[in-house]
């Protein structure tokens, strides 16, 4: 038996060259990040608001006036789910970006790419559903943009929003601004959204069961802005990547340490069951209605009843804490009473799940 | 022989629950603009600054600060051509947009949606070109988002690009504001764009010869603002469906007629030998860097010369009248000194142009 050197007579071709993109590239994890990093930023200047900080939305300060841009394109199949579609998810997530940097939306744009052959109905729909969410947040879309592709170039339609927002006079949110102290709040349950279309998508028959917990949390937002102020230090919306990544990202950004407590984190029971047949981790599945807040201490109780005062508060939990210790790093104490790292999303755990 | 009714037997499904999007929604000419008249407007409330009319952009007043927003997602097929790519294609275009209303950008959003196995390499040049081209504009991107969906899901990327301008303080621009007796300018050649990317997408042998106009015209508008201000009537950039569907919008909004000279339209002769090869009216190819201005008839000679004095309006022209007959239409004085009816463009003659 001879061992054959497999790379004999192969010429080496530069990584760079023969690099291709993969599924894990837009899953709002590792991958995702580095794409960030490495191609994205270095080409375009800067993204977000910090120094390298990714956040969800840009700041501009246009003579004077504080204005918050977000922009995230929606590709989710399948297209309509058990508690909403891609039109309503489109609406409802940039409204999020916006929130989650402390601004109430102004103004939508939305950029359609629509495949041939698109049924005229389900345009409609979508449309309708995109029309129905922005009302109901009280945001106008004032411009868009319609393009078709040949069969098999698109997969249906593909939304793409644009939101402008205004931030209002106390918010100064960063995910950079988490200290050790803070205390880490999430404001409801986790894990239907990413399980519901998955799903759906695979027919598991949950679909009766579980629904996405797509809404706009911007009025949550605003109220928790009116209570706490300056000492709500952080928000983010754990889409993509889920809370693991939401809160490896804050981390990252602020150069602390986070833990979390095993028995806080809320996992509806359908959620869990969901999880477990599709091999998941709860922390690491998108979810589209709730939101991770770090705050100072002291005004922690507080934020949290006002949190769970409002509609989409009504289940807000305290997650833990941020430490001084093993800054960038994710723990979670478990309930068998150790302690577990919190990875970042590597890869593609759920693809086209926004 | 016998005649067989083909409906005989057939249950009748109304026509909305079988209407499928055609190539030609997405093209810029008339079923683009049933789509944004029947569908899109009634469910989301307006679009665009004025009462139905489409404008490129609409105008926000945030705190008595004038923005303006547009958004448009680019589909180009091939990515590279000559003269440009979908990158360079995607800032000139928004910044085109905005500069049609008589804005001045300052930020870009940028979202990518990509198939799977896409190489990176195609993605840094993509992002690069992003990059050079919103520096040469003197706009910075602020924030992105990047989604990847499977093999065969798209096709390579989509570039959806969302511009935040604000408007020049003399600028009162409109689709619906031109007015008989106004004068139709146009700023340069046209008829390169749309046949390049066809004619390298069919590796038609045209490409040593021909390259694409893209280019952004924000520079040359201040310059024609300045000279001209509030005479300045309409803008437009004569994009998908080209000059004659830009000219019919401005007629229908407007509620005026316009006529223009034959033997005034600049078509270089190598776009003129690729039209002719590929059976298309140059008045309909898509054009990325010249504007259609409509003036009043005191501003036109000084305008004129304002425009030949930038280097994006060197090959500017008198093109045209804006008329009180035959309001919504368009009349070409033909070379044979006949009249004939120049139309918007109906269905799709150039797909994945932009």
């Amino acid at each position: 038996m001879t061992t054959v050197d497999p790379t004999l007579g192969v010429c080496p071709v530069p990584a760079a060259e023969t690099e291709k993109v993969l599924l894990g590239h837009g899953s709002g994890g590792q991958l995702s990040a580095e794409l960030l990093r490495d191609i994205l930023i270095p080409a375009l200047g800067h993204a977000g608001a910090g120094a390298g900080v990714p956040e969800d939305a840009a700041v501009l300060d246009i003579d004077g006036v504080d204005l918050v841009v977000s922009t995230d394109s929606f590709v989710v199949s399948p297209l309509f789910f058990p508690g909403g579609d891609i039109g309503a998810l489109a609406v409802h997530g940039t409204v999020n970006d916006l929130a989650m940097m402390g601004a109430m939306p102004v103004a939508l744009a939305v950029a359609y790419v629509i495949e041939e052959g698109f049924p005229i109905a389900d345009l409609r729909r979508v449309t309708a559903s995109v029309g129905a969410a922005a009302a109901a947040a009280g945001v106008q879309v004032v411009t868009g943009d319609t393009k078709v592709v040949g069969r098999g170039a698109a997969d249906g339609i593909f939304v793409t929003t644009t939101g402008i927002g205004r931030r209002l006079p106390t918010a100064r949110i960063s995910a950079a601004f988490a200290r050790p102290g803070d205390v880490v709040l999430l404001s409801g349950p986790i894990g239907a959204h990413g399980t519901t279309v998955l799903s759906t998508r695979e027919s598991l028959g949950f679909e009766t069961e579980i629904a996405s917990d797509t809404r706009a949390l911007h009025r949550l937002v605003a109220a928790m802005l009116a209570e706490a102020g300056t000492d709500l230090h952080v928000m983010r919306d754990p889409t993509r990547g889920g809370v693991a990544s939401a809160l490896n990202e804050i981390a990252a950004a602020s150069r602390v340490g986070i833990e979390i407590d095993e028995q806080a984190i809320p996992v509806p029971p359908t959620a869990a069951a969901a999880c477990e047949l599709l091999g998941l981790d709860p922390l690491h599945v998108a979810n589209e209605g709730c939101l991770v807040a770090i705050t100072a201490p002291d005004a922690a109780e507080a934020l949290l009843a006002t949190m769970r005062s409002q509609p989409e508060g009504v289940g807000a939990v305290r997650l833990g804490a941020v430490v001084g210790e093993h800054p960038g790093r994710v723990l979670m104490n478990t309930l068998m009473g150790g302690k577990r790292i919190i990875d970042m999303l590597v890869g593609e755990q759920l693809p086209r799940i926004c």
